[in-house]
């Protein structure tokens, strides 16, 4: 009867696509999983494991489930990539532990990959690339293909390569199968690769994956030798890793935040909340600051939300246009001119709202004294406020620090106080000058 | 001396790949264009054109410089999917005009395409896909593949059909090159095809490429007839336009705004900003509504910016959680856990929050009717914003409205409205039961 259910089992998981498999296991509690192991072996997990979404440190409770040869086993099956960033966060012991059950080629490799840093394309990588030389024949490079094409992470490309595996040339199994037996790879290999360095960042690598549509862009050492490749479902992950940031940055918040805890909810939002609420202190202890103007023309009070909000629109609206730009220029001119731009863009829309407003206000309160200094406050703070949603990221970019952390929140709530500044001495100027009489 | 360019200039664009291609014809002038057109055979124009990354609307100007026979010519060289983007925007006399220079297989694809809405599987997927029947040896499937490799804009699948080109199976071209020549294709076909309908949103399409890492997947008609496939390329630029779309609305701006032209971004942003302008008016409105006690406590007002600003916050995170939840999941009463769980985090963010400011202002002012006041209001506001931040986005999403329409700007804007009903009408209250004393 057990072996009947291991049947079935072994049936029924195998139909499934392993991205499937990966999310059927991991939703499984822990007894069930333990059957797993033992209706499977550690091979036929491994496509299951590829594919699972869970973070690395989730990935790495199941492998204390198993014993240590099993999931040694497992891991050796899994491509490259995949593997290092599970045993990136596995605990050293552990980690020692596991290697020593792997093969000696394996676990080189893997103590290799641990060695990039984070969000590199080393650390991206997978080494399952397969790699001919250019003196081959078509029919020879086919055999190898072969061989080789069950543990290659993908036959779209194959690199031609010199001696020291110093990369030479790329063809796509196209080639291989458009030309015949005994054409010579160099013939018609195309020689201008694309390569991107082991340590470059991993947005410049999406970058070129999505500009020039690869399915998979070959990563070289500083001697030009081809280490590994990076493949699109890779990019994929990065692009919406890299995309969620930003928008999480823009709210103020990690907005991947799954959990249905309010209590983990509330860690995550607090503490900006509360930074933000000390920066707000800052206004109100400014607005104290002129409560002499206040408490003699308390109509003033009024006026104060509106112009801090209205600036605070304005400000987020270049703050984000100022993000997606350094995302996506490299050149370093390209942000000075929209500094240029975000200048003359921020004196017009102040221009064109300060008269709105000044017009809205002499209508409504019947008072052009009030009407001007509203108008004119409500220019000057979307000016600053405006300027300061390019100019903050773009300085902050410069001196290296990720721009996003200047987030939309933040830069209303210092758009408050710059605001509340023009708005009091504006105010307090005209007091002295005109009073303001009905 | 002219041929002589004309050899140079081709030597020199056949060493570039298409994508860099495109950017340096794109970049030309007018002049130099029609230079192009010259040197160039349409076919040898068209790799080019397929890397294009302007807008549809402004490579349909490129097609204005051209002869009409040489323009269609060009577009039937292209991949089917981004002729019909072209195509999609021309004038209907010059579509006509074109398509009349088309062969009628050419010319009735396009049709087909164009027949399909925005932003599904059907305006997205290209026809130039290989298929095979199971009934073929490996070897009769190569030879097709040969034949079609250059055609084809990915062999990395092979879809298997039945009579009346229905979708059957599939195999990658792995198999194909792994296999012996005399193997049945049904014997390896994988049948448990994944396939989207033509009518499938693209958004959908993203997720189940993102999902099972796929390359490109079939698209089939109502029929379970294959129609075209949607490619891992073409869903890169998916994700990316969905989440700028998403950041766009957070910031209440179109951030791919790339113009260097003020009067354009004036354009952009100014309409947001006035109509949020006048929203905030409402709540200069229903301050001055509240006038008589302001003058009597004028201190009131040194608090107003504080809880309006962190009200706002408050609001713009659960509102990004909310639109983030809603773009991933895909169960109904997944977001009615997410209210209830927004009811709890933003009942306890209220609490603490309001606790803090309270006791701060009990210090400062060392007033504590003044405290309670603007600790009270604080919990009240931000509790109605937080709530307001996920009900609303989550009830657009009910009323098929696209959530994201409720920008972080719009939030805000109605959270100040809502702050400053509570904080005045706690504010009036207090007064009539215990005065503001020191």
């Amino acid at each position: 009867l057990f072996e009947n259910k291991r049947t079935k089992f072994r049936t029924d998981f195998f139909e499934l696509h392993p991205f499937d498999q990966g999310r059927f296991f991991s939703d499984l509690d822990p007894d069930d999983r333990r059957k797993v192991y033992e209706y499977l072996t550690p091979v036929e997990l491994s496509d299951a494991f590829d594919e699972l979404e869970d973070e690395p440190i989730e990935i790495a409770e199941f492998l204390d489930e198993m014993q240590p040869r099993y999931a040694a086993r497992l891991l050796s099956a899994m491509f490259a990539d995949n593997e290092a960033d599970i045993l990136g966060v596995v605990h050293a012991d552990k980690l020692e532990e596991l290697l020593n059950y792997m093969n000696p080629v394996d676990s080189s490799r893997v103590r290799q990959l641990l060695k990039y840093k984070d969000e590199t394309a080393g650390a991206l990588m997978t080494t399952e690339f397969i790699s001919v030389s250019s003196g081959m024949t078509v029919g020879l490079a086919m055999a190898q293909v072969k061989r080789e094409a069950q543990q290659a992470e993908t036959i779209s490309y194959i690199y031609v390569t010199k001696e020291d595996q110093k990369l030479d040339g790329v063809i796509s199994v196209k080639d291989l199968i458009v030309n015949s037996d005994d054409t010579l790879i160099e013939s018609f290999m195309n020689s201008n690769v694309i390569s991107v360095n082991v340590n470059e960042d991993q947005e410049e690598i999406a970058e070129q994956i999505r500009d020039y549509n690869f399915v998979a862009l070959p990563v070289v050492n500083d001697n030009e030798q081809i280490k590994g490749i990076v493949t699109v479902d890779d990019i994929i992950d990065v692009i919406d890793e890299e995309s969620a940031e930003d928008y999480s940055k823009l709210a103020g918040i990690n907005t991947e935040e799954t959990t249905n805890n309010p209590w983990i909810a509330v860690r995550n939002r607090l503490p900006w909340l509360i930074i933000l609420l000390f920066l707000g202190m800052l206004s109100a202890a400014l607005i104290s600051h002129f409560e002499g103007v206040l408490s003699k023309v308390s109509v003033l009070a009024i006026f104060i939300s509106l112009i801090t909000g209205t600036a605070g629109n304005a400000g987020t609206q270049s703050l984000a246009v100022a993000i997606r730009r350094i995302a996506t220029s490299d050149e370093e001119h390209a942000l000075w001119k929209l500094i240029l731009n975000e200048i003359v863009t921020g004196l017009l829309i102040g221009a064109l709202t300060g008269t709105t407003v000044f017009l809205i206000v002499l209508i409504w309160q019947k008072n052009l004294v009030l009407g001007s200094v509203v108008g004119l406050a409500m220019a000057g703070a979307i000016f600053v406020a405006n300027l300061a949603g390019s100019l903050i990221p773009i300085g902050m970019e410069k001196i290296g620090v990720d721009p996003a952390v200047a987030s939309g929140p933040f830069i209303s709530t210092l758009s408050d106080l710059t605001s509340i500044l023009i708005y009091f001495n504006i105010a307090s100027l005209c007091l002295k000058m005109f009073g303001f009489g009905g």
